[in-house]
């Protein structure tokens, strides 16, 4: 049951431009020209150890485990600084191949549990990565109590994130004393990951939420094809990449001195997730004009409706029909663009979820997003606070969850993550 | 930080057999031993037609996005006729990397919505097989009444599966008027195809459930790696495979004759879902001689514990110390195995799930149960009895979801899905 209209039609879509048109050209209705295009290698492995951690500016995954966790109410100091050792420890062997405790899932006394689960014998690390971060709730629980005694090191930066207009936030999948995100390009790894990391937790801290990702839908290098999001659009054209190293001192890393009382920090990021439901079932009531005006990109290129390709920059002053700027100026792309953010740019690093459906019918599905930013205050807030109210998209958008995270820097040999906020 | 303890602790597992050691010999604690071996290729496309439904006996998929649908209140027995030709003519074309409509994506008018949603551009059907079921409500509603004209036609093994012990299900989240299984290599091809086919529902059907798998738990060919589910260990090493075609012929397909009131349903079979949560936390308390004896295989290699490898039969009346079977009669293994269950065997093509973690702060996570089976009735309840009595493991379980639906066979070009049930 072959179809051969595709062709035929094109004509009818003759104001997507030519970008989109030549990619239909060569794909009619048969959309699978990019074949594997957007999925990684699994045989990769990432050092655990350097000057960042790893998981940032790390080629995207293509799959996610996230877990948020909470410090039991009785934990010590030395319980946190024990458990940062233990996770640091199962980390630099987890995504380097290896069990999580140094048995390993099949060796050990036979009478006692493995130390390892198991589940992940047999495959590769896929790339695996695991990033930690710390949230404001580390520094002074919900009592105000110093529990850690660090809470004189807080960040300035780091506070929750304020309610943003819409918000609709299920305060039990946000925020967590410690996040942990694991990616990989074989999610039975990042589930192993995350899986082992709450087992050793256990008596110190436990999970408070998690959240699997199935699709990656930016890309942070240059060779990377850009994923689609549940839109059906390509997402973070205009992401910051690994080799724009200038960009990324300037808009991700967290410089010595940014920060008197956080010198710990120096060399680390923050980690800003938000959990963004995304009314799929709206959108595909609207036509391919409307969706295209809302995100300001065409749906086949994911080229600026200013003209050109996928990374041309969007021309906002360029009008069409009746004058009207063919970028519509509360389009996501300019609502997005670092024109319109003080020039601010994020490193993104969201995925496509799906957790099943609801009671109406309909995919509990959206975007987890991740961005990676030097300082939530100028890279987030007003960005997000000016988007909530203005950006086209939001009518197709509910943030349900969020978080925000200091990302100590990487760790060296014989050091363990945050190490020096301790010191 | 590479660990060299591996080898040398070899001594310490001695009792866990010769195969176990042999594989701990070339892995050491490093278990990447079978890299990639697991995962499929993702430039594959099956054929959608023909005699049997694919998804059944093609090569297991590594991942999973099951729907059950229910047709509305209003809908009537051309809504229904409809919905199945539509719903064949889209899963005609997605399978084979089309749109789902016949413009696609990227085509079509420019001031209506797209005919598909677009979130699989530049992505292959990566095995795309897509596999519809009937439930026993399709026949007859919550109100017996006959709202498609079918109801003499209903199977006589097509009912609800009956309360197990120990069940514990969620009824929103089981049964169903419809299944769909889509599976394939990439799960956003696979949530592509259940979005897409619920869009074409609308106003017909929607959506009562959903769940997503990430990993494959069974082995449908010969040639596939057994995978592991999350107690660690492979899982349906015994199933029926494809080339085994008198064992699917006995097992799987219902042959003429099978049901006088169903001819419709001949070259079809019965798929069986389950929604197994597992008590992971708990399960990895366990020692390792703990794991092996309630699973009744070792965990590394999988043989039975009366020796061999993987594929070696279990030898039931060896006996070890103190004159005790090797092999406990209540062990998994035991419990499925066909001696114990009058010879029946099942094809098996679950899937591992992590749906977040609950309020205790555990995964939330198990096995999406399915197999296909040429009689219920035979096939799974018996056997499902038995275990949920006597099991080692269903300590570790928990049943919440169940659902079971009658497969027609495969479909001719021309045809739509079931259509004999209709003539």
């Amino acid at each position: 049951m072959t179809d051969a209209s595709g062709l035929s039609r094109r004509g009818l879509i003759g104001s997507v431009g030519a970008g989109a048109a030549l990619a239909l050209a060569g794909s009619g209705a048969l959309y699978a020209s990019g074949r594997e295009a957007a999925r990684q290698p699994t045989g990769t492995t990432h050092p655990f150890y350097g000057v960042h951690q790893a998981g940032i500016t790390t080629a995207a995954q293509d799959r996610l485990h996230f877990g948020a966790f909470d410090l039991n109410p009785s934990a010590t100091r030395e319980d946190l600084i024990g458990l940062l050792r233990d996770w640091t420890a199962a980390a630099s062997r987890l995504t380097q191949g290896l069990g999580a405790g140094t048995f390993g899932p099949l060796s050990g006394p036979y009478d006692a549990p493995p130390d390892d689960t198991g589940e992940a014998i047999g495959l590769d690390p896929a790339g695996l990565t695991i990033t930690f971060g710390f949230g404001p709730s580390l520094f002074a629980g919900p009592t105000g109590r110093d529990r850690f005694g660090i809470a004189a090191r807080r960040p300035e930066a780091l506070n929750r994130l304020p309610h943003f207009p819409g918000d609709a936030l299920d305060l039990a999948a946000s925020d967590g004393d410690v996040c942990v995100q694991a990616c990989s390009n074989d999610p039975q790894v990042a589930v192993h990951a995350i899986r082992n990391l709450t087992r050793i937790a256990m008596g110190r801290a436990s999970l408070r939420w998690s959240q699997l990702g199935f699709g990656r839908t930016s890309s942070t290098t240059s060779d990377q094809v850009t994923p689609r999001n549940l839109f059906g659009f390509k997402d973070g054209t205009a992401n910051l990449r690994a080799e724009d190293t200038a960009g990324l001192d300037s808009h991700v890393w967290t410089a010595p001195g940014h920060d008197p009382k956080a010198g710990w920090l120096d060399g680390g990021s923050y980690l800003v997730a938000r959990k963004i439901a995304m009314h799929i079932e709206t959108w595909d009531r609207g036509s391919l004009r409307e969706q295209e005006t809302f995100i300001g990109r065409t749906k086949a290129e994911g080229a600026p409706l200013s003209g050109g390709t996928e990374f041309t920059a969007p021309d906002f002053a360029l009008a069409g029909r009746e004058g009207r700027p063919l970028v519509d100026p509360d389009s996501h792309l300019a609502m997005a663009h670092p024109d319109r953010n003080n020039g601010v740019r994020l490193l993104r690093r969201g995925y496509n979820y799906v957790d099943g459906s609801n009671t109406l019918g309909r995919l509990s599905a959206g975007l987890f997003f991740i961005a990676f930013v030097v300082d939530p205050r100028t890279h987030y807030i007003p960005m997000q606070t000016a988007m909530a109210r203005s950006d086209l998209l939001q009518e197709y958008l509910r943030h349900v969850g969020s978080g925000l995270w200091a990302v100590p820097p990487g760790v060296a040999a014989g050091q363990f993550v945050g190490q020096a906020l301790f010191s």
